[in-house]
Protein backbone atom coordinates (compact mmCIF):
# COMPACT_ATOMS: atom_id res chain seq x y z
CA UNK A 1 0.00 0.00 0.00
CA UNK A 2 1.57 3.66 -0.97
CA UNK A 3 0.67 6.76 0.18
CA UNK A 4 1.05 9.91 -2.49
CA UNK A 5 0.83 13.23 -1.84
CA UNK A 6 -0.44 14.71 -4.99
CA UNK A 7 -0.77 18.60 -6.06
CA UNK A 8 -3.38 19.61 -9.22
CA UNK A 9 -4.45 22.70 -11.31
CA UNK A 10 -8.46 21.53 -11.19
CA UNK A 11 -9.73 23.78 -13.93
CA UNK A 12 -9.77 21.09 -16.47
CA UNK A 13 -11.17 18.06 -13.80
CA UNK A 14 -14.85 17.15 -12.91
CA UNK A 15 -13.23 16.75 -9.42
CA UNK A 16 -10.96 13.96 -7.90
CA UNK A 17 -13.68 11.21 -8.53
CA UNK A 18 -14.18 9.40 -11.32
CA UNK A 19 -17.62 10.10 -13.38
CA UNK A 20 -18.74 9.80 -17.03
CA UNK A 21 -19.51 13.44 -17.38
CA UNK A 22 -15.55 14.32 -18.12
CA UNK A 23 -12.01 14.01 -16.58
CA UNK A 24 -11.15 13.09 -12.91
CA UNK A 25 -7.96 13.20 -11.15
CA UNK A 26 -8.99 9.64 -9.78
CA UNK A 27 -8.97 8.05 -13.42
CA UNK A 28 -5.75 10.24 -14.55
CA UNK A 29 -3.90 8.46 -11.90
CA UNK A 30 -5.69 5.09 -12.58
CA UNK A 31 -4.64 5.31 -15.90
CA UNK A 32 -0.94 6.09 -15.31
CA UNK A 33 -0.53 3.38 -12.86
CA UNK A 34 -2.20 0.72 -15.33
CA UNK A 35 0.48 1.97 -17.60
CA UNK A 36 3.07 1.46 -15.72
CA UNK A 37 2.39 -1.60 -13.49
CA UNK A 38 0.11 -3.22 -16.33
CA UNK A 39 -2.36 -3.43 -13.32
CA UNK A 40 -5.51 -2.00 -12.11
CA UNK A 41 -5.80 -0.44 -8.66
CA UNK A 42 -8.41 2.18 -7.35
CA UNK A 43 -6.25 5.28 -5.71
CA UNK A 44 -9.01 6.89 -2.66
CA UNK A 45 -8.58 10.42 -1.85
CA UNK A 46 -8.46 12.18 1.59
CA UNK A 47 -11.11 14.38 0.21
CA UNK A 48 -13.39 13.94 -3.15
CA UNK A 49 -12.96 17.54 -4.32
CA UNK A 50 -15.52 19.28 -6.05
CA UNK A 51 -15.30 20.11 -10.24
CA UNK A 52 -12.80 22.82 -10.50
CA UNK A 53 -11.26 22.78 -7.09
CA UNK A 54 -7.55 22.73 -7.31
CA UNK A 55 -5.02 20.90 -4.41
CA UNK A 56 -1.30 21.22 -3.44
CA UNK A 57 -1.46 18.37 -0.28
CA UNK A 58 -3.84 15.90 -1.66
CA UNK A 59 -3.44 12.56 -0.10
CA UNK A 60 -3.95 9.10 -1.94
CA UNK A 61 -3.75 5.79 -1.16
CA UNK A 62 -3.34 3.10 -3.64
CA UNK A 63 -2.30 -0.69 -3.44
CA UNK A 64 -0.39 -2.21 -6.05
CA UNK A 65 2.32 -5.00 -6.70
CA UNK A 66 5.26 -3.68 -8.59
CA UNK A 67 9.30 -4.14 -8.71
CA UNK A 68 9.93 -0.09 -8.50
CA UNK A 69 10.86 1.63 -5.76
CA UNK A 70 8.64 4.39 -4.51
CA UNK A 71 11.04 6.86 -5.86
CA UNK A 72 11.23 5.21 -9.55
CA UNK A 73 7.32 5.03 -9.16
CA UNK A 74 6.89 8.76 -8.42
CA UNK A 75 9.02 9.41 -11.47
CA UNK A 76 7.09 7.24 -13.72
CA UNK A 77 3.72 8.71 -12.63
CA UNK A 78 5.20 12.45 -13.19
CA UNK A 79 6.84 11.69 -16.56
CA UNK A 80 3.35 9.77 -17.45
CA UNK A 81 0.40 11.69 -15.81
CA UNK A 82 -0.95 15.16 -17.45
CA UNK A 83 1.47 17.84 -16.00
CA UNK A 84 -1.23 19.61 -14.53
CA UNK A 85 -1.49 16.62 -11.82
CA UNK A 86 1.87 16.16 -10.01
CA UNK A 87 2.90 13.14 -7.33
CA UNK A 88 4.47 15.86 -5.12
CA UNK A 89 5.85 12.15 -3.06
CA UNK A 90 5.10 8.42 -2.38
CA UNK A 91 6.31 6.21 0.05
CA UNK A 92 4.87 2.69 1.32
CA UNK A 93 2.49 3.25 4.50
CA UNK A 94 -0.77 1.45 5.63
CA UNK A 95 -3.29 3.80 6.28
CA UNK A 96 -6.90 4.68 5.69
CA UNK A 97 -6.78 8.22 3.55
CA UNK A 98 -10.08 9.22 4.92
CA UNK A 99 -10.89 7.10 7.85
CA UNK A 100 -7.94 7.53 9.84
CA UNK A 101 -7.51 11.42 8.82
CA UNK A 102 -7.72 13.75 11.88
CA UNK A 103 -8.48 17.14 10.23
CA UNK A 104 -8.13 18.97 7.24
CA UNK A 105 -6.88 22.55 6.02
CA UNK A 106 -8.32 24.66 2.80
CA UNK A 107 -6.96 27.57 1.72
CA UNK A 108 -9.22 29.26 -0.73
CA UNK A 109 -7.36 32.38 -2.70
CA UNK A 110 -9.36 35.71 -2.72
CA UNK A 111 -8.32 38.96 -5.55
CA UNK A 112 -9.47 42.40 -4.31
CA UNK A 113 -9.38 44.46 -7.58
CA UNK A 114 -11.77 46.78 -9.39
CA UNK A 115 -9.92 44.95 -13.04
CA UNK A 116 -9.25 41.35 -12.09
CA UNK A 117 -5.09 40.12 -12.79
CA UNK A 118 -5.98 38.03 -15.82
CA UNK A 119 -3.14 35.18 -14.40
CA UNK A 120 -5.39 34.74 -11.53
CA UNK A 121 -8.49 34.20 -13.30
CA UNK A 122 -8.75 30.44 -13.07
CA UNK A 123 -6.75 30.74 -9.25
CA UNK A 124 -8.58 33.07 -7.09
CA UNK A 125 -12.30 34.64 -6.65
CA UNK A 126 -12.24 38.47 -8.23
CA UNK A 127 -14.07 40.32 -5.62
CA UNK A 128 -14.63 43.32 -7.38
CA UNK A 129 -15.98 45.69 -4.51
CA UNK A 130 -13.18 46.21 -1.61
CA UNK A 131 -13.61 44.16 1.60
CA UNK A 132 -13.34 44.74 5.09
CA UNK A 133 -10.89 42.28 6.74
CA UNK A 134 -11.44 43.34 10.47
CA UNK A 135 -15.74 42.46 10.42
CA UNK A 136 -14.28 38.86 8.46
CA UNK A 137 -12.13 38.28 11.56
CA UNK A 138 -14.69 39.05 14.16
CA UNK A 139 -17.55 36.91 12.36
CA UNK A 140 -14.59 33.97 12.08
CA UNK A 141 -14.40 34.27 15.95
CA UNK A 142 -18.41 32.77 15.81
CA UNK A 143 -17.29 30.45 13.44
CA UNK A 144 -14.59 28.61 15.29
CA UNK A 145 -15.13 26.06 17.67
CA UNK A 146 -18.30 22.69 17.45
CA UNK A 147 -21.04 23.30 15.81
CA UNK A 148 -24.09 22.23 13.82
CA UNK A 149 -23.21 23.61 10.62
CA UNK A 150 -26.17 22.95 8.98
CA UNK A 151 -26.55 26.41 7.40
CA UNK A 152 -23.23 25.90 5.97
CA UNK A 153 -23.80 22.65 4.23
CA UNK A 154 -25.56 21.97 0.77
CA UNK A 155 -26.43 18.46 1.24
CA UNK A 156 -28.48 17.53 4.48
CA UNK A 157 -25.90 15.22 6.30
CA UNK A 158 -26.69 12.52 8.75
CA UNK A 159 -24.08 14.28 11.36
CA UNK A 160 -23.66 18.22 10.49
CA UNK A 161 -21.63 18.20 13.78
CA UNK A 162 -18.14 19.65 13.09
CA UNK A 163 -15.19 21.52 15.00
CA UNK A 164 -13.55 24.01 13.08
CA UNK A 165 -10.05 24.49 15.02
CA UNK A 166 -8.77 28.01 13.34
CA UNK A 167 -9.83 30.77 10.33
CA UNK A 168 -7.14 32.70 9.29
CA UNK A 169 -8.13 35.97 6.95
CA UNK A 170 -5.20 37.30 5.12
CA UNK A 171 -5.29 39.64 2.11
CA UNK A 172 -4.47 37.45 -0.44
CA UNK A 173 -6.38 33.96 1.27
CA UNK A 174 -8.60 32.71 3.72
CA UNK A 175 -7.13 29.75 5.40
CA UNK A 176 -9.61 26.98 7.12
CA UNK A 177 -8.82 23.82 9.37
CA UNK A 178 -11.10 21.81 11.01
CA UNK A 179 -11.58 17.97 11.49
CA UNK A 180 -14.16 17.57 8.91
CA UNK A 181 -16.31 19.81 6.52
CA UNK A 182 -19.73 19.22 5.12
CA UNK A 183 -20.57 18.95 1.58
CA UNK A 184 -19.50 22.42 -0.17
CA UNK A 185 -18.83 23.91 3.37
CA UNK A 186 -15.68 25.86 3.35
CA UNK A 187 -16.50 27.65 -0.15
CA UNK A 188 -19.86 28.52 2.40
CA UNK A 189 -18.15 29.62 5.04
CA UNK A 190 -16.03 31.62 2.53
CA UNK A 191 -19.26 33.37 0.69
CA UNK A 192 -20.62 34.19 4.24
CA UNK A 193 -17.26 35.69 5.76
CA UNK A 194 -16.62 37.80 2.14
CA UNK A 195 -20.70 39.05 2.82
CA UNK A 196 -19.28 40.25 5.83
CA UNK A 197 -16.45 41.87 4.06
CA UNK A 198 -18.39 43.37 2.24
CA UNK A 199 -21.07 44.35 4.84
CA UNK A 200 -23.91 42.58 3.37
CA UNK A 201 -24.22 40.49 6.76
CA UNK A 202 -22.74 41.85 10.05
CA UNK A 203 -20.34 39.62 12.29
CA UNK A 204 -22.91 39.02 14.80
CA UNK A 205 -25.49 37.87 12.67
CA UNK A 206 -23.40 34.51 12.68
CA UNK A 207 -24.64 33.27 15.82
CA UNK A 208 -28.28 33.27 14.54
CA UNK A 209 -27.34 31.63 11.15
CA UNK A 210 -25.61 28.79 12.86
CA UNK A 211 -28.47 28.27 15.72
CA UNK A 212 -31.04 28.40 12.44
CA UNK A 213 -29.79 25.54 10.75
CA UNK A 214 -30.95 27.08 7.47
CA UNK A 215 -28.57 27.23 4.25
CA UNK A 216 -30.82 30.30 2.75
CA UNK A 217 -29.25 32.20 5.72
CA UNK A 218 -25.43 32.26 5.12
CA UNK A 219 -23.62 33.72 2.26
CA UNK A 220 -23.50 32.26 -1.16
CA UNK A 221 -21.23 29.51 -2.35
CA UNK A 222 -17.70 30.74 -3.42
CA UNK A 223 -16.54 29.89 -6.84
CA UNK A 224 -14.56 26.33 -7.12
CA UNK A 225 -11.49 27.93 -8.61
CA UNK A 226 -10.69 29.71 -5.72
CA UNK A 227 -10.16 26.67 -3.01
CA UNK A 228 -7.22 24.69 -2.39
CA UNK A 229 -6.71 21.72 -0.16
CA UNK A 230 -3.81 22.78 1.14
CA UNK A 231 -3.13 19.33 3.77
CA UNK A 232 -4.58 16.58 5.30
CA UNK A 233 -3.87 15.66 8.99
CA UNK A 234 -3.07 12.46 10.60
CA UNK A 235 -1.78 10.87 13.64
CA UNK A 236 1.74 10.60 13.61
CA UNK A 237 2.21 6.29 14.11
CA UNK B 1 -5.38 59.44 -28.81
CA UNK B 2 -5.84 56.56 -25.86
CA UNK B 3 -3.01 55.53 -23.73
CA UNK B 4 -4.30 51.72 -21.91
CA UNK B 5 -2.42 49.78 -19.31
CA UNK B 6 -3.16 45.92 -20.27
CA UNK B 7 -2.64 43.00 -18.76
CA UNK B 8 -2.43 39.33 -20.28
CA UNK B 9 -1.82 35.95 -19.67
CA UNK B 10 0.23 35.22 -22.87
CA UNK B 11 -0.15 31.48 -22.58
CA UNK B 12 -2.86 31.17 -25.49
CA UNK B 13 -1.50 33.99 -27.93
CA UNK B 14 1.08 34.10 -30.66
CA UNK B 15 2.12 37.11 -28.99
CA UNK B 16 1.46 40.97 -29.23
CA UNK B 17 1.63 41.32 -32.90
CA UNK B 18 -1.29 40.37 -35.10
CA UNK B 19 -0.12 36.74 -37.53
CA UNK B 20 -2.09 34.65 -39.62
CA UNK B 21 -0.11 31.58 -37.65
CA UNK B 22 -2.94 32.23 -34.73
CA UNK B 23 -4.29 34.85 -32.09
CA UNK B 24 -2.41 37.85 -30.71
CA UNK B 25 -3.10 40.28 -28.23
CA UNK B 26 -3.04 43.46 -31.06
CA UNK B 27 -6.26 41.28 -32.92
CA UNK B 28 -8.23 41.06 -29.96
CA UNK B 29 -7.90 44.49 -29.09
CA UNK B 30 -8.92 45.46 -32.70
CA UNK B 31 -11.72 43.31 -32.80
CA UNK B 32 -13.25 44.70 -29.48
CA UNK B 33 -12.64 48.35 -30.65
CA UNK B 34 -14.45 47.19 -33.80
CA UNK B 35 -17.38 45.70 -32.14
CA UNK B 36 -17.90 48.97 -29.73
CA UNK B 37 -17.48 51.48 -32.03
CA UNK B 38 -17.95 50.52 -34.75
CA UNK B 39 -14.67 51.48 -36.67
CA UNK B 40 -11.24 49.95 -37.25
CA UNK B 41 -7.87 51.32 -35.43
CA UNK B 42 -4.62 50.12 -35.09
CA UNK B 43 -3.01 49.91 -31.57
CA UNK B 44 0.02 49.82 -31.32
CA UNK B 45 2.19 48.38 -27.64
CA UNK B 46 5.36 49.53 -26.01
CA UNK B 47 6.40 46.23 -26.21
CA UNK B 48 5.86 43.11 -28.86
CA UNK B 49 6.05 40.48 -26.11
CA UNK B 50 6.74 37.04 -27.84
CA UNK B 51 4.32 33.96 -28.60
CA UNK B 52 3.75 32.84 -24.76
CA UNK B 53 4.75 35.65 -23.16
CA UNK B 54 3.14 37.51 -20.43
CA UNK B 55 2.05 41.34 -19.63
CA UNK B 56 0.95 42.75 -16.08
CA UNK B 57 1.91 46.48 -17.55
CA UNK B 58 1.84 46.47 -21.15
CA UNK B 59 1.20 49.73 -22.53
CA UNK B 60 -1.19 50.38 -25.86
CA UNK B 61 -1.94 53.47 -27.65
CA UNK B 62 -4.60 53.81 -30.58
CA UNK B 63 -6.95 56.40 -31.72
CA UNK B 64 -10.35 56.49 -32.33
CA UNK B 65 -13.34 58.69 -32.46
CA UNK B 66 -15.99 57.51 -29.83
CA UNK B 67 -18.93 59.50 -28.23
CA UNK B 68 -17.96 56.71 -25.01
CA UNK B 69 -16.30 58.32 -21.93
CA UNK B 70 -12.24 56.49 -21.45
CA UNK B 71 -14.23 54.78 -18.12
CA UNK B 72 -17.02 53.52 -20.56
CA UNK B 73 -15.34 52.00 -23.03
CA UNK B 74 -12.53 51.06 -20.63
CA UNK B 75 -15.50 49.10 -19.24
CA UNK B 76 -16.86 48.08 -22.47
CA UNK B 77 -13.38 46.96 -23.87
CA UNK B 78 -13.36 44.08 -20.55
CA UNK B 79 -16.73 42.74 -20.97
CA UNK B 80 -15.91 41.60 -24.90
CA UNK B 81 -12.26 41.03 -24.59
CA UNK B 82 -11.30 37.40 -23.48
CA UNK B 83 -10.86 36.86 -19.62
CA UNK B 84 -6.98 36.38 -20.47
CA UNK B 85 -6.95 40.07 -21.64
CA UNK B 86 -7.69 42.82 -19.31
CA UNK B 87 -7.42 46.93 -19.89
CA UNK B 88 -6.35 48.20 -16.54
CA UNK B 89 -6.84 51.61 -17.12
CA UNK B 90 -7.52 54.01 -20.07
CA UNK B 91 -6.65 57.37 -21.03
CA UNK B 92 -6.76 60.04 -23.27
CA UNK B 93 -3.02 61.08 -24.23
CA UNK B 94 -0.77 62.02 -27.15
CA UNK B 95 2.56 59.76 -27.25
CA UNK B 96 4.19 56.83 -28.86
CA UNK B 97 4.29 53.75 -27.15
CA UNK B 98 7.99 53.05 -28.28
CA UNK B 99 10.14 56.31 -29.22
CA UNK B 100 8.64 57.93 -26.03
CA UNK B 101 9.78 55.42 -23.96
CA UNK B 102 12.97 55.50 -22.01
CA UNK B 103 12.64 52.15 -20.01
CA UNK B 104 11.22 48.91 -19.67
CA UNK B 105 11.03 46.34 -16.16
CA UNK B 106 10.43 42.83 -17.13
CA UNK B 107 10.09 40.28 -14.49
CA UNK B 108 11.00 36.45 -14.69
CA UNK B 109 9.46 33.80 -12.85
CA UNK B 110 11.45 31.11 -11.31
CA UNK B 111 10.20 28.05 -9.52
CA UNK B 112 13.17 25.96 -8.46
CA UNK B 113 11.62 22.34 -6.71
CA UNK B 114 12.62 18.63 -7.21
CA UNK B 115 8.86 18.63 -8.46
CA UNK B 116 6.69 21.42 -10.46
CA UNK B 117 3.92 23.30 -8.30
CA UNK B 118 1.26 22.49 -11.15
CA UNK B 119 -0.56 25.69 -10.60
CA UNK B 120 2.66 27.47 -11.97
CA UNK B 121 3.27 25.20 -14.75
CA UNK B 122 1.90 28.08 -17.81
CA UNK B 123 3.72 31.24 -14.96
CA UNK B 124 7.47 29.73 -14.20
CA UNK B 125 10.15 28.52 -15.31
CA UNK B 126 10.65 25.34 -13.39
CA UNK B 127 14.04 24.81 -12.24
CA UNK B 128 14.39 20.67 -11.54
CA UNK B 129 17.85 21.82 -9.22
CA UNK B 130 18.19 24.25 -6.90
CA UNK B 131 20.09 27.44 -7.83
CA UNK B 132 22.53 29.59 -6.32
CA UNK B 133 21.56 32.98 -5.49
CA UNK B 134 24.59 34.46 -4.83
CA UNK B 135 26.83 34.16 -7.97
CA UNK B 136 23.37 35.07 -9.74
CA UNK B 137 23.88 38.21 -8.25
CA UNK B 138 27.70 38.38 -8.94
CA UNK B 139 27.08 37.71 -12.43
CA UNK B 140 24.28 40.39 -12.65
CA UNK B 141 26.72 43.26 -11.29
CA UNK B 142 28.91 42.66 -14.92
CA UNK B 143 25.71 42.89 -17.11
CA UNK B 144 24.67 46.13 -15.28
CA UNK B 145 25.42 49.10 -17.30
CA UNK B 146 26.02 50.01 -20.98
CA UNK B 147 27.28 47.45 -23.12
CA UNK B 148 27.14 45.52 -26.60
CA UNK B 149 24.73 43.14 -25.40
CA UNK B 150 24.95 41.18 -28.97
CA UNK B 151 26.09 37.74 -26.91
CA UNK B 152 22.58 38.04 -25.40
CA UNK B 153 20.53 38.59 -28.55
CA UNK B 154 18.88 35.83 -31.24
CA UNK B 155 18.93 38.45 -34.27
CA UNK B 156 21.66 40.51 -35.31
CA UNK B 157 20.98 44.35 -34.43
CA UNK B 158 21.95 47.62 -36.13
CA UNK B 159 22.98 48.58 -32.77
CA UNK B 160 23.74 46.39 -29.79
CA UNK B 161 24.42 48.41 -27.49
CA UNK B 162 21.92 49.03 -24.87
CA UNK B 163 22.06 49.94 -20.93
CA UNK B 164 20.61 48.10 -18.50
CA UNK B 165 19.74 49.66 -15.13
CA UNK B 166 19.16 47.17 -12.50
CA UNK B 167 18.89 43.18 -11.99
CA UNK B 168 17.34 41.97 -8.42
CA UNK B 169 18.09 38.39 -8.21
CA UNK B 170 15.11 37.33 -5.54
CA UNK B 171 14.29 33.64 -5.16
CA UNK B 172 10.60 33.23 -6.91
CA UNK B 173 11.38 36.03 -9.74
CA UNK B 174 14.81 38.16 -11.12
CA UNK B 175 13.42 41.87 -12.03
CA UNK B 176 15.21 43.78 -15.04
CA UNK B 177 15.01 47.43 -16.09
CA UNK B 178 16.87 48.43 -19.32
CA UNK B 179 16.11 51.46 -21.75
CA UNK B 180 16.16 49.29 -24.37
CA UNK B 181 16.44 45.29 -25.02
CA UNK B 182 17.23 43.40 -28.33
CA UNK B 183 15.34 40.32 -29.42
CA UNK B 184 15.25 37.87 -26.99
CA UNK B 185 17.70 39.26 -25.08
CA UNK B 186 15.39 39.62 -21.22
CA UNK B 187 14.93 35.62 -22.10
CA UNK B 188 18.97 34.98 -22.48
CA UNK B 189 20.16 37.49 -19.65
CA UNK B 190 18.28 35.12 -17.57
CA UNK B 191 19.12 31.61 -19.33
CA UNK B 192 22.54 33.17 -18.48
CA UNK B 193 21.82 33.76 -14.82
CA UNK B 194 20.56 30.35 -14.20
CA UNK B 195 23.26 28.80 -15.72
CA UNK B 196 25.66 30.42 -13.02
CA UNK B 197 23.26 29.49 -10.30
CA UNK B 198 23.59 26.07 -11.71
CA UNK B 199 27.17 26.46 -11.43
CA UNK B 200 27.74 25.48 -15.71
CA UNK B 201 28.83 29.42 -16.03
CA UNK B 202 30.83 31.39 -12.98
CA UNK B 203 29.93 34.70 -12.60
CA UNK B 204 33.99 36.12 -13.74
CA UNK B 205 33.08 34.71 -17.37
CA UNK B 206 30.15 37.09 -18.25
CA UNK B 207 32.66 39.64 -19.35
CA UNK B 208 34.44 38.07 -21.58
CA UNK B 209 30.99 36.92 -23.31
CA UNK B 210 29.96 40.44 -23.46
CA UNK B 211 33.68 40.95 -24.94
CA UNK B 212 33.14 38.31 -27.59
CA UNK B 213 29.72 39.19 -28.95
CA UNK B 214 29.04 36.12 -29.75
CA UNK B 215 25.38 34.72 -28.51
CA UNK B 216 26.74 31.16 -28.21
CA UNK B 217 29.35 31.58 -25.40
CA UNK B 218 25.94 32.91 -23.46
CA UNK B 219 23.36 30.45 -21.75
CA UNK B 220 20.21 28.81 -23.12
CA UNK B 221 16.87 31.05 -23.98
CA UNK B 222 14.74 31.11 -20.90
CA UNK B 223 11.18 29.61 -21.72
CA UNK B 224 8.58 32.28 -22.49
CA UNK B 225 6.28 31.51 -20.51
CA UNK B 226 8.34 32.53 -17.02
CA UNK B 227 8.60 36.28 -18.80
CA UNK B 228 6.48 39.29 -17.83
CA UNK B 229 6.26 42.24 -19.39
CA UNK B 230 6.07 44.50 -15.65
CA UNK B 231 6.10 48.37 -16.69
CA UNK B 232 7.20 50.59 -19.36
CA UNK B 233 8.80 54.00 -18.19
CA UNK B 234 7.83 57.29 -19.93
CA UNK B 235 9.17 60.97 -19.11
CA UNK B 236 6.37 62.54 -17.03
CA UNK B 237 5.12 65.00 -19.36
Amino acid sequence: MYQAIIAYDGTSYFGWQKTKSGPSIQEELEKALLQITGKSCSPEAASRTDRGVHAVGQVVQFSLMTSLSPQHLQKAMNAILPPDIRVLSLSPREFHPTLDAIGKEYHYKISPAPVQDPMERLYAWHLLYPVQFEPMREAAKYLIGAHDFTSFANNREKDPNCTVHSIEIHPTHIAIQGDRFLYKMVRNLVGTLIYVGYGKLRASDIPNILGARDRKLAGITAPAHGLYLHQVFYEVN
